[in-house]
């Protein structure tokens, strides 16, 4: 199958467009490299030394012996996404290419801004080339389990069946997300739904948990095939920030109470629900969504996981709750569903002792290059407290 | 009260901002004209010809002997957005600024990611210059009840109660809106939902529905009061289409089967439901959602209520089924409600054959104006046939 995988060049896309290559797939990259451009804005980098996206391939060529054809594209030229589109005639297009981090959302108006801009705008001008270049292509989209909240009812995949004053519909289901990058997502799946029905397009939207690891076997086949490790306060995600904590002999930080659970998922099951889904595509005209995660945990949890395994490495890991830079419920039901992606055959790895301390040999490994003052938050959810006086005393 | 009107040059800001002036509060209208913009992208203007913002303040001074202050100010321009905020402090600012058409929005790709960006960042930066520069003000901002689209089950005021698996909570209520228009339209209510929360902000959202008529009080003081009269395919709203229809001796064209049911309102209930909301004002952090019309009916309903008010007055209207150039239910359950106005006391004027006449007598007047090219629709939600062949035949 010919597939594009847009942002191939971040943390899930380079990933999957390697497993989709060594799974027969003819596959070709599309990034704009703006995850590599923030690093510079924020003065962070992942925690790997990963190499230019041009190295990335030559390698990949050499130990797999298959072409993967870069291009430097940004899905707000739509010119260019029409070239890109028209070029390659994908069967499938995979679209990670958005900016992906809450707190980036969160740092100011014009960060709100811009990552409203560029992931709605992206996502339209893709629906609109789509549709006039390859309506039959089906689309494969990144969303977040964020996009749902934490409702007091459980989590369904999409829509719920709503019964109200003796009558019945099925509806999407009520979203209610926590960070403007969120509801950029959210904003995606409303433009999405409607796209696919008026347009006719084929869209799978795959509401993405929070991703650990950064191994998979293709990137772990040779050096300059890394893939990127974020642990910054920024784009890290908890378990690999924890780790980096462990490592460094920091306390492991707590947002808050720690009671906020989310589902998680192994990078290794990112990049095969990617396969299951081009595997079985939508319909013509059908917008279906997946929950993409496999297991759910609170953070509290999660640091007295990463406690146990790095204690088991000697490693004396201690537990600090801190202020929550985030507006967000501590203690809450949750409850999702994931039926779809086990029911086409997802084969989870589990969150054990063992991938957690294989995530800390790796994060051992690159000691040295850890950053610490990278980690603690500096993006708070509320108003600057310089600007609204009267509201900073409640903080 | 101090009132800024945003988008206070436009159909419904206008006669808001006079009808508030009106009742002592002190208001200033902004407005960066884009409205005027669009009469001359599309080769359209009002059937009343419509006086310049300088003029029509000049007239409201002379006849009423109160200043309207008018500031050439666009929400995509923060600086500008914040300079007008800290100049004039109001207590309310009323949020009309927004492109407002549905097939405006589905032209072509820019216009549908004009729309969203022009909206959506629009509304975004307003909230964060509320929250940075007054964020105690209340802001009024006009949704669309089109946000709903046509479930199968009653509408309620913006949230819905959900029972799930044995487990309750207040959602807010699915949205599943019909073009990129009424998309941007959901896109910010989750934005204000958010704001509102995170930034401790006032949030009144007005889900209004079809405005019939053009005359309020104020307007019709003075010839250089005179609102503005759309009844073209982009901007023009149903009902003033076949009164214009009728006048001219044209059929009235109802769209398919004509069974396509919204909620609909008199000019004068949407300026006295936007002084009811700013009267009883949101809280600090509240985000509340009003559903903003006086009734409900079909467009072959309306059809044939027209074709009666015209006979009265001696015209013979027939009406005409045309092919339907937008993708939607034709035939579809339609219960929404609207007792939050009500409650606060909204006093509608409801659809009458003589409100219907007075709308026709109008017409009859401005008959030399009418262009019935500008009445047939040129906007197709479907994608264009050149680029889709083996869709286009399903058309």
């Amino acid at each position: 199958m010919k597939i594009v995988v847009l942002g191939g060049d971040g943390f899930c896309g380079w990933p999957t467009a390697l497993h989709l290559s060594r799974c027969g797939h003819s596959v070709v990259i599309a990034d704009n490299l703006s995850r590599r451009s923030w690093d510079e804005e924020l003065g962070i980098a992942s925690l790997t030394p990963i190499r230019s996206t041009e190295e990335r391939v030559a390698a990949w060529h050499e130990v797999s012996g298959t072409e993967l054809p870069f291009e430097l594209v940004d899905l707000l030229d739509a010119d260019a996404l029409t070239d890109l589109v028209e070029t390659h005639r994908p069967d499938t297009v995979v679209h990670f290419a958005e900016q992906s981090s809450a707190p980036y959302s969160m740092i100011d108006r014009e960060h709100a801004v811009f990552t409203q801009t560029n992931n709605v705008v992206g996502t339209l001008n893709l629906l609109f080339v789509l549709a006039q270049v390859a309506p039959d292509c089906h689309l494969v989209k990144l969303g977040t389990m964020g996009e749902y909240g934490t409702p007091n009812i459980d989590i369904e995949e999409g829509f719920i069946e709503v019964e109200h004053n003796g009558r019945r519909d099925v509806l999407p289901f009520p979203k209610q997300p926590g960070s403007f990058y969120h509801l950029s997502k959210v904003h995606d799946s409303h433009n999405l739904a409607f796209a696919s029905r008026v347009f006719g397009l084929r869209v799978t939207d795959l509401n993405q948990g929070v991703v650990y690891g950064h191994l998979t076997p293709e990137t772990a086949r040779e050096a300059r095939l890394v893939n990127r490790f974020d642990y910054d306060a920024v784009f890290g995600t908890v378990i690999n920030r924890f780790c980096v904590q462990a490592a460094a002999g920091h306390p492991l930080t707590v947002y808050g109470q720690g009671g906020q659970t989310r589902g998680f998922l192994d990078l290794r099951d990112t990049v095969r629900c990617i396969e299951l889904a081009i595997e079985s595509p939508a319909a013509t005209g059908e917008f279906r969504v997946f929950n993409q995660f496999t297991g759910q945990y609170s953070v509290r949890e999660l640091a007295e996981l990463v406690r146990r395994a790095a204690a088991g490495l000697g490693l004396d890991a201690i537990i600090e709750h801190i202020p929550n830079p985030r507006v967000e419920a501590e203690a809450h039901y949750y409850r999702p569903q994931n039926r779809n992606l086990l029911g086409l055959g997802l084969q989870p790895h589990p969150l054990t002792l063992e991938v957690l301390q294989s995530l800390l040999t790796t994060v051992l490994e690159w000691r040295e290059r850890i950053d610490l003052d990278a980690i603690l938050p500096r993006v708070d959810w509320r108003p600057q407290e310089a600007a609204s006086p009267s509201r900073s005393a409640a903080r």
